[in-house]
Formats: structure tokens, C-alpha cells, sequence
């Protein structure tokens, strides 16, 4: 019943019906296999309200590149499209037209460059760019988007976030408010942002990451439901996991209850030559509690004891803490960073979710036609000079500076080679008398972003562990500048055309416009 | 690969690494075959900024059934718990306990009670109510939540938005924005919650539901690109599809080129006998070009053609082009009426995500355990009463009114009847000194609203479809006092205890603060 529901769901029927009203139109009119380019880019940063994001993590490729390498076209496919009537009752596909879909078999024909997940990426930059057939390339429109865009949203949380955490480790909580399967997706993504374990076992397994978690308060509730009480259930849990024994300390009341009650087990667990490892708060004021315990936890020996925090936290309620702890503690006699240090952080609903912007709006453009060999450059014209795309076949370049600070990214014409060295006339991709000139550094490299990932029916982005998409992250942020990353109102990183660009633009408005 | 992938993360290992520590200590101790109840509810109605819900309508629980029968316990499963290892690299989980969970295999052993899917509910009442082998039970947490809370969310809003659009068709078009596989479930509680039709193909298929859906600005581009121009492209599409011709005519110039256009083909299907559906705004002053469109359609004969809405609709956005719309329409010499009768609504992003309020934080707690076959009710003590879930073996009945209008919800023992024509003292279910007596009238019946849906290892809810579904919530919000239902600061339904439940919610938290 799954299994027949997800064959029919999730494979190339996952798409809207309007790539295949037009797929059969393009077919109709000899068009379906004129070759076509499509960019997918965003146009806006996350903006969660009171912050925003200066930039953003890519995630979700190789997601897409198993969809594309795993999907067919199936019979049963063809017969959903068979069976569809319009209003008169006439069919809506013509049976010339499923032939032809199923000739083509899927996504094997197209090409995708993209810049690879895990990398710091822009506005208005093209992420990734798909050459292929134009029905083809069109019906794919769905897919990619819906599998870079959520994925790319939640790994830029989770970024924040970890940022956030200066070094303390983010645990990713949100499979029990997560969107259906779909929440695996984001702990996939949630992982390559920055968290650095989750609770959701099958994707860690999958992932090959440690999973992460302790109980719950239904433990210490059926305890005192049994008549055995708060501290019978820590010791039994201290019991059954000597060493990895992280209590929940908030079931009853944490400074009264949860807290002594720890402290006990934990001598105990000391006594018989384990080391405790934290205490978890999932409620009230967590700055001053943290506080309070830590005093507590000291008091009693356990200095080294993590404190894990958790509740609707973000990356805005992790400063705040931070920085409640740094008034709070030395009113308890205690240096700030001797709290701040031992604290780990268990988010859940805020991150799965994106609080405060709960979708990415990446889209999918056509740029380029094929016309007897040469591309032919499209554009969508907008009153909204932002919402028209970058027209025609391009490349991305990231120019650094001489301090190895990533400090434009240059979107040119695919015949350009941008070289360390230069000097480079560039303009903003929307804005009318806004350019400059940008010299590029002589010692440092000029990195092209985008990378062919799949082409002749193979994935081609060398199928990147875990380890190897957080670390490109870290890289990444290492090499931009501390403005743009910053939490509220992060400075604008640049993202400019060259003159060749430009010059296309203005001759494709015109030509519109008449 | 996929396969193998969701075989792995979408089955007995959906589930948070600390259900099964937990359920393992349970098994240590000899619990884990213990029956024990778990009510699934939620505290706080969703609250999307500047406006909120009065209610919620619920949706998941199909999914969640169809999990749950079809998610047994593999060998490859155990074997990812087998290889698991503590920080000191001892395995962290026992055969022992292994060949206990494989013993159960998976949850036919669970009965699960509540209130169906498509129904209105609302804060603290139990929607879902699980009894089963602790251990078993618990497990169980995180995929229920996961399927109820997302698509119980969507569902909301969803019917929020259909609400807005008064009679006018709402088309789900969320699945680029959605949270990958996750948006089919959105689709479905879409569909549930009063969206009439989505673009998704195989849901749509899925469900029994015709898909919408035309063409995207990339045709316009394609034909402009070939130098065609954008009424060749109407052209083709009108020709290719005659009787369900809608144009999207926003990819230029709405007024200047879009509509004329759009007009010269409509004149051209007429002439060859056919109607002409409807056209697209997807950009700009939606209801300003909605009324600007609708006087160019009806000078040229059009008056019947739709007018189909998009670009990051939701009630709010809807409410307020209905409200200029009524005020710009006469200036262009035209009823409002005539306008707003017309108008369909393409829905995407605010839909899909939920935007303002993206997760649901419905929870799900043991409120009682076996006791030598009596229940004993077991409660989490919080120092905010609304965190206090209601303990207990309950039943939930609605009480409507004289006028057939619900008026209360009442959370009972599960030993009491409620009957019509009686007098009944009921409590709020967290504040002290708040009471009421309720007077059910003699005419309309109190209505039990929990039903069995899975026992013996079968589901019992019927199957339903989504007509079912969708008419179950059309039903309830005729039932549904106004107040309750609008945008902004709604009326706040009332959800009370019987006296028996509030007498036993003083007496554990009396027991559990020595």
C-alpha cells in the first residue's frame, strides 16, 4: 500500500500538470527535443523578521541527482496520463505524445552544472543550470525545485543556528513536527548546515552519523505514576546508560526536584566509576536555569556535566541566552564562559520548520534556446526589474581578496574565463548605473562555482559524504566576511554581471518592449 | 538507492533515537508490555501573526493507519540497533530487548482511538488516543506526531483559505515550495482541509482528484525567444487545448500585451465554436489587474471567463483583494460582485508552508498505565497549567446547541455518558474557579467524537475518501458559530472537564507537590 502509493507518487508523476500540458505542446509543435537551458535561482535571502540571512547553504542535490537517476517512466505512468479527460470528455494526452515520453524514459537526457551542497551561495546567482530536451527539462521544473528549495531553507537554518552555538553542539529534534517524510529531508539538511548529530535514527543511520537523544517526561511520568518518583527513574536510566546518562531534569520542578534528584544519581553513578554526562531543561527560562544549575552542578562536583538545552529554539533565542547567561552568572558567582561552554542545544520545531520563513523561493527559468547550434538567449520581462532572470548561457565565478575573503561572485557569459590578476568592469544584475570595478587578486585563486554533476545519464558530483559537505560549509564561512553573516540586517555580499551580460540584458528588454 | 533509502528511514526507524532507550529501559524493568495511554492534543490554536485560528481541522490520521499497518520490524532494522555503540564502545541495545521488538513487530499490537480526520477540533481535547504494550506505545510517538501535526496544519489553513475564497475554486499549486516528499501529504490535507483541486499529477491521481493546471510563463518566453511573440504562444496553447483554455497573460505586460492578446485568441476559439476558460495574473496589483482584466474581458464579450489568481495568496492576501476589488470595481464601471464571482485562486507557497505559523505543536503524553486492569492516571506537572495534559482514561463529547451550533467541547472519564437534555457542571481545564453549568439541548445530539480506528491489528475508520473527508468539514464549520471562524482574533471555543476529571487532575498535582 506504501510502497504502491510512493511508486506512484514520488516518481515522475511527482510534478504539476502543467509541465505536461506544455511538454505535449512543445512535442505537438516539433519542440519537445529543441535543446533548452534552465537557471535555478533565488532572488531573496531568508527573512525571518526581526533577522535575516546574508547567505545561504545549498542542499539538496544529491537528493535530486537520485531522483533524476531513479525515475522512469513507468506504464503506470503513462496510463494516469491515458486516463485523464478534459471537460468535453475528449483525452488530454495524445497517444503520439506518451510514446514519445516514453522513448525518452525519464531524465537521462539532460545535463545538469550546479554548485555543489554545501556552499555558500547568493541571490540571483544561477545554483544550477539544466541543459536538455525542452519537454524534458520542463517536466523536471518541479522536482528540482521542490528538492533544492527545502532542503536549501533548512540547511541555511541550521547554519544560523549553528553559528549560534559557538562550538556547543546542535542537536536536530524536529522529526515530531517535521513534514511527513519530507522532515528527512531536513535532517539530512539540518546536518549538512551544521548540526552536528540528530534524533531521527533512520536518517543517521543512512547518513552514517551518530544519533542523538536521552527520554523524554513520559519516562519520569510513569515512574511517579508507579509510585517510585523522579529519582527512581534517573537511577534507572543512569542503570541501564552509565555512560551516556543525560537527565531530563524538568519533569516536576527543576531547581526543587530535577536537579537534586540528578545530583544524587550522578554521585552515584560516580561512585561506581562512570562519568555523567548533562542535564537536560525543555522548559521555563533557560538562561537563568542553566544558571542555577550550573551552580547547583557545581556545588555538588559536577562541573564537567553538559547542559543541554531545548524548547522552540532558534538562532535568535540561543543569543539570547547567551547573552542573559553573561548578566545572570556572576550574580550566582560564576564566570559566563565557564556556563557558556558546557551548553548543548536540542532544536527541534524551529529549525525543521524554518521558523519565520517556512519556504525558499528558488525558481526555475528558461534562459536559452537552442537555434541551430548556438544558444539563444530567453528572458522573462517584469515590471519588477528583480524578478527577470539572468538571460543566456552563463558561468559563476567567486572572486576573492588578498585576505582570502570571498568578496563578489560574478555571473558571466559561458565564453568568459575570469583569471586571478584582473581588472573586471561588473554591474549589478538589476539596477540601472550601478557598477564598478573589481581586481582580482593576483594570489589568490578565482574559483568557478559550478560543477557538471550529471550528464550521459550518470551522476558526475563524485556522491560527497557527510563529512565532506559539512566541511565545505566551514570553509565557506571561514572565507566570508563577519558583516554578512551577522544575525539582523547582514551586509549585502555582491553578486554582479559582466558587461557582456549586461549588454544582453538591455538588448532583450528592448527588443520586448517595443 | 531510493528504495533502499525509504525502506530504511520511512518504516520502523522513522522514530527518535530516545523512544527506543527509553522503551529498552521499559523492557529492562519488565514494563514494556505494560498497557499504558498516550492522548495526542495540542495546546495553542495556530497563530500566524496578525491573525490566528479559532479552529483547527484535523487530517493525517489516513497516513498515519496506513503506516502503521504497513511498518513491521526488519532484520535490517534490529541490525541498525545491533551496531549501535556507547562512547566506551559497548553496544548500546541488548539482544535481549532486540528479540522482545522483533517479537512484536512493529505495532498490530496498539488500538488507537480518535476523533476523524476532516473533523473540526480544537486546543486540549485528545484528538488521538493510543493504548497499547508501553514500549510499544511509545515508539509510536514520533511517526504519529510527524503525520497528524503537519497535515492537521495544512489542513487548517487550507480551510482558512478556501474560506476566503467564498464559493470561488482554490487550486493547491504548493509542490516547488513544499518540503519534499513531505508536500504530497500537504497536497492530501490541502484537498482535506478545502482546497478543490491541485496541481500535483499523482496525488490528484492518488486521491481520485483532477489536477489543475495550464502553462507557466516559460511557454510565453519559449515563443518570444523563437520570435514568435506571446500571441503565438496563446495561440498554440488554444489550439492544443481548446476547451480548457486559461492564459496566463502576465509574462510581458498585463494591460498592454497580456490581455489584448489574450483576447484576439479568445476571439479566435469562439469563432471555432469553442469556450474560452479563463485567464491568469501571476504578478503585480492582483486586484487592481483583476478588475482592469474583467473590464477589457467584458468590453470584448468575455464576461464569463475566469479570472485565476496567484502569487503568494493566503486568506489575508484574499480578503484584501476582495476589499479593494469592491472599491475599485465601480470606477471602472463595473459591480464588485461581478468580479469577485469570478475569481479562482491558485495557491502555493503561504499554503503549503503554512506561512506565519509553519508547525503545529501538537504533543502526545502518557496519561495513564495499567494498574492490575484499572487505569491509574499519570501527569506531567509543569509551573505552567497550560503544559498540564488532562490524566486519565477520557472521552471527548460536543454539545450543540438549540440553533444545531457546537457550543462546547467536554473531556470526560471514559466511564461517564453524555446525554441530550441534561445539566452538566464543567470546568476549564486549567484555570481554577472557571466553571460553567452546561445545558444540552433536548432537541440535537451530544456527540461522542472519539471513534476506534485501529484494533485487533485492523483499521476500523472506514477508508474513507477524500469526498468523505472533504464534506465531514463542511458539516462541522455549518456548525461552527462565526465568531469562531474569523480571521482576526477569533471567539475562543470553549473545551471544558467534567467534574470527575478535574477532581483528579487536583488530586496528582496535590500528590506530586509534597
Amino acid at each position: 500500500m506504501q510502497r504502491d502509493r510512493r511508486d506512484l507518487t514520488e516518481g515522475f508523476l511527482f510534478t504539476d500538470q502543467y509541465q505536461l500540458t506544455m511538454a505535449q505542446l512543445y512535442w505537438k509543435r516539433g519542440l519537445a527535443e529543441r535543446r533548452a537551458q534552465f537557471d535555478y535561482f533565488f532572488r531573496r535571502y531568508p527573512d525571518y523578521g526581526e533577522h535575516k540571512a546574508g547567505y545561504v547553504i545549498t542542499a539538496g542535490l544529491g537528493w535530486l541527482l537520485d531522483w533524476i537517476e531513479s525515475t522512469s517512466v513507468r506504464s503506470e505512468d503513462l496510463e494516469v496520463l491515458r486516463e485523464q479527460r478534459d471537460v468535453t470528455g475528449k483525452r488530454r494526452f495524445d497517444d503520439g505524445f506518451l510514446a514519445w515520453l516514453q522513448g525518452e524514459d525519464g531524465f537521462g537526457s539532460v545535463t545538469v552544472k550546479a554548485i555543489p551542497e554545501g556552499r555558500v551561495v547568493h541571490a540571483h546567482e544561477p545554483i544550477a543550470i539544466v541543459e536538455g530536451p525542452l519537454a524534458i527539462a520542463q517536466i523536471l521544473e518541479t522536482s528540482l525545485l521542490n528538492h533544492l528549495n527545502y532542503q536549501t531553507l533548512i540547511a541555511t537554518k541550521a547554519s544560523r543556528v549553528a553559528e549560534q552555538a559557538r562550538g556547543g553542539m546542535v542537536l536536530e529534534f524536529g522529526m515530531r513536527r517535521g513534514p511527513d517524510t519530507g522532515t528527512n529531508a531536513g535532517t539530512r539538511a539540518a546536518l549538512i548546515g551544521g548540526a552536528h548529530a540528530s534524533s531521527n535514527i533512520g536518517m543517521s543511520r543512512l547518513l552514517g552519523s551518530s544519533p542523538a537523544g536521552t527520554h523524554g517526561h513520559s519516562m519520569v511520568q510513569l515512574f511517579m505514576a508507579l509510585g517510585e518518583g523522579e529519582r527512581a527513574a534517573f537511577r534507572a536510566y543512569a542503570e541501564m546508560y552509565p555512560d551516556e546518562c543525560v537527565l531530563l531534569v524538568d519533569t516536576i520542578d527543576t531547581i526543587e526536584s530535577g536537579i537534586p534528584n540528578a545530583i544524587a544519581v550522578f554521585d552515584e553513578l560516580r561512585h561506581r566509576g562512570h562519568d555523567p554526562v548533562g542535564i537536560r531543561l525543555d522548559s521555563g527560562d533557560l538562561a537563568h536555569l542553566a544558571v542555577r544549575s550550573a551552580r547547583m552542578l557545581n556545588d555538588a562536583g559536577f562541573q564537567d556535566v553538559a547542559i543541554v538545552l531545548s524548547s522552540d529554539l532558534d538562532e535568535m533565542a540561543m543569543w539570547q541566552i547567551r547573552a542573559q547567561i553573561e548578566e545572570e552568572a556572576p550574580q550566582y558567582d560564576l564566570v559566563a564562559a565557564d556556563v557558556t561552554s558546557r551548553l548543548m542545544f536540542g532544536v527541534g520545531t524551529r529549525l525543521i520548520a524554518s521558523h519565520g520563513y517556512p519556504a525558499l523561493g528558488g525558481v526555475y527559468k528558461l534562459v536559452a534556446i537552442d537555434d541551430d547550434g548556438l544558444w539563444k538567449p530567453a528572458m522573462k520581462i517584469s515590471d519588477t526589474p528583480e524578478k527577470m532572470p539572468i538571460p543566456g548561457d552563463k558561468r559563476v565565478w567567486r572572486v576573492y581578496d588578498e585576505r582570502g575573503l570571498a568578496t563578489v561572485d560574478v555571473v558571466a557569459s559561458a565564453s568568459q574565463v575570469l583569471r586571478r590578476g584582473q581588472s573586471l568592469h561588473v554591474f549589478h544584475p538589476h539596477r540601472i548605473g550601478v557598477d564598478r570595478v573589481v581586481h582580482t587578486a593576483p594570489s589568490v585563486e578565482v574559483e568557478a562555482l559550478l560543477n557538471e554533476v550529471y550528464a550521459d545519464g550518470l551522476r558526475r558530483d563524485g556522491s560527497p559524504d557527510l563529512e565532506e559537505l559539512r566541511s565545505r560549509r566551514l570553509r565557506d564561512l571561514e572565507r566570508l566576511d563577519v558583516g554578512v553573516r551577522r544575525l539582523i540586517n547582514p551586509h549585502r555580499y555582491h553578486v554582479s554581471v559582466t558587461e557582456s551580460v549586461k549588454r544582453l540584458q538591455r538588448d532583450l528588454i528592448a527588443q520586448a518592449r517595443p
